[in-house]
């Protein structure tokens, strides 16, 4: 039975944020393949390893994940599906050890660094820089660490079996995480993703322009003379054309309405390059 | 005579590209802060303890450098001035030790990304991340590791007395990092730039849109319609409000000119939230 569960790939250990992003995508019903990069992830899916690939694209507030941005424009994996996850963060220490013992927090930086207030409020206790934030939780634990904690989702505390020291030790609660699943072309075509009706759309897309002035103003042009809302744009640097950029655009609607289809006909017109990531219901 | 000679604030150890890029921007003749966080150098300027601090902006494999981009807006210290270096990596390692005895590389994790086909080449080699390029040569050489070396610049090893074993050893040469030079609001009112004539003008500013279809669209319109050229174009999440952003854009002219001056009335009718962050001489 548990062999015939499909295989979703993540990027950190169990517990990881990307864990509850998977099991609010795919639901319980799936083996993990957790990654350590994220280059991986891709690389497991297009090999076929794996199914499906959840993969973080920005946080409300550390921004993009640039470099998934890179990987979604080389490996050509569908994006399918979105979901975004509340990033809570939670002292964890080993089972038996107070919160008066820790000195250290291990965790990946820039959970760290959503912590700020708890740290200055907590001089006492130093820093350490993880390379995942859940795996923090199982060193912490595997080494039975007294004087340590690591800092990571509460599904982390229960996976490796320690305690929650103090929750949601964050900033600011204004702190999400939007995920998207990929699959494989082939899967995409087979599985059409079915919706409710009334369900609204978004479609994700990669294109450059020529090097001219005005160049994102027209490009912009395709879709805001149709009236087709633009959700988030972000550029990256074009490899081999040093200052030029990629741009990177999500807009609401179907990639195959023919309001959409007319506008990226239109920034076909414009664009050198231009690539269709994905077409997938809009996240809650 | 060197009490006198002003400080300018760099992120790195002595020998970063920062440093390279600070005497480009500023000349020989000044003392050097290296400051171990980017807040730092932000920090150092605004409290007086340097007159001038150089920022890297973006890099044209990695992207930008987006927290630098935060602390601008935070921050509020004009941009003066732009260049650019040439990232030129080099393995690097304490006197007497020949390429034959490495076994383990340190440098900053985007520097060992961009020696990637190095790696490859020499398996034997372990990557280590470490905290900073230049730092890297100044802890082998140090410690006197006869088994490490460390990927950096070539003043690194000049500055800390080590040999570089292989140079340029970045898998590509279009490898160019960005600097601003940054100085006080009162600096640098009393210290206008002055430049040859003829010399083209780049504003950096920071805008936000209400949330409505079309709003960005209608912002650059207010630089496309007036023949403005954008050089550059970022978004960062907004604080407190997710999935809203910040929109960092770079324009080819003078902010004080009258087409300028009418872009910017324009985009304020438009934006949120408006300010201009810089108006400088285009760099090389």
């Amino acid at each position: 039975m548990s062999a015939r569960r499909p295989v979703i790939a993540f990027q950190g250990e169990r517990g990881a944020f990307s864990q509850e992003a998977t099991r609010k995508l795919c639901g319980p019903d799936v083996e993990v393949l957790p990654c350590v990069r994220f280059e991986e992830l891709f690389q497991n899916l297009k090999a076929g390893r794996a199914a499906g690939a959840v993969v973080p694209i920005e946080n409300t507030l550390a921004g993009s994940v640039h470099e998934n941005y890179d990987h979604l424009v080389n490996f050509e994996l569908p994006i399918v599906a979105e979901t975004s996850v509340r990033i809570v963060h939670n002292l964890i220490a080993p089972k038996g050890v107070k919160f008066s013992q820790i000195k250290r927090a291990f965790s990946h930086p820039v959970a760290l660094n959503q912590c700020l207030d708890f740290f200055a409020a907590n001089p006492q206790i130093e820093r350490i820089p993880f390379y995942d934030t859940a795996g923090s939780v199982k060193m912490v634990t595997e080494e039975g660490l007294q004087d340590a904690a690591g800092i990571a989702s509460s599904v982390a505390a229960e996976i490796y079996g320690a305690h929650i020291l103090r929750r949601s030790i964050e900033s600011d609660r204004q702190n999400f995480t939007r995920f998207f699943l990929l699959r494989t072309p082939e899967y995409a075509r087979k599985h059409p993703v079915r919706v409710a009706e009334g369900t609204q759309w978004k479609t994700s897309l990669v294109f450059s322009t020529r090097n001219i002035p005005g160049a994102l103003f027209r490009a912009l042009s395709a879709f805001a003379l149709r009236d087709l809302n633009l959700m988030k744009i972000e550029s990256r640097p074009l490899r081999g054309k040093p200052w030029e950029y990629l741009f990177y655009l999500d807009f609401l609607g179907r990639a195959d309405s023919e309001v959409a289809q007319n506008a990226l006909n239109h920034l076909r017109e414009i664009a050198d390059f231009l690539r269709i990531l994905g077409c997938y219901p809009k996240g809650a």
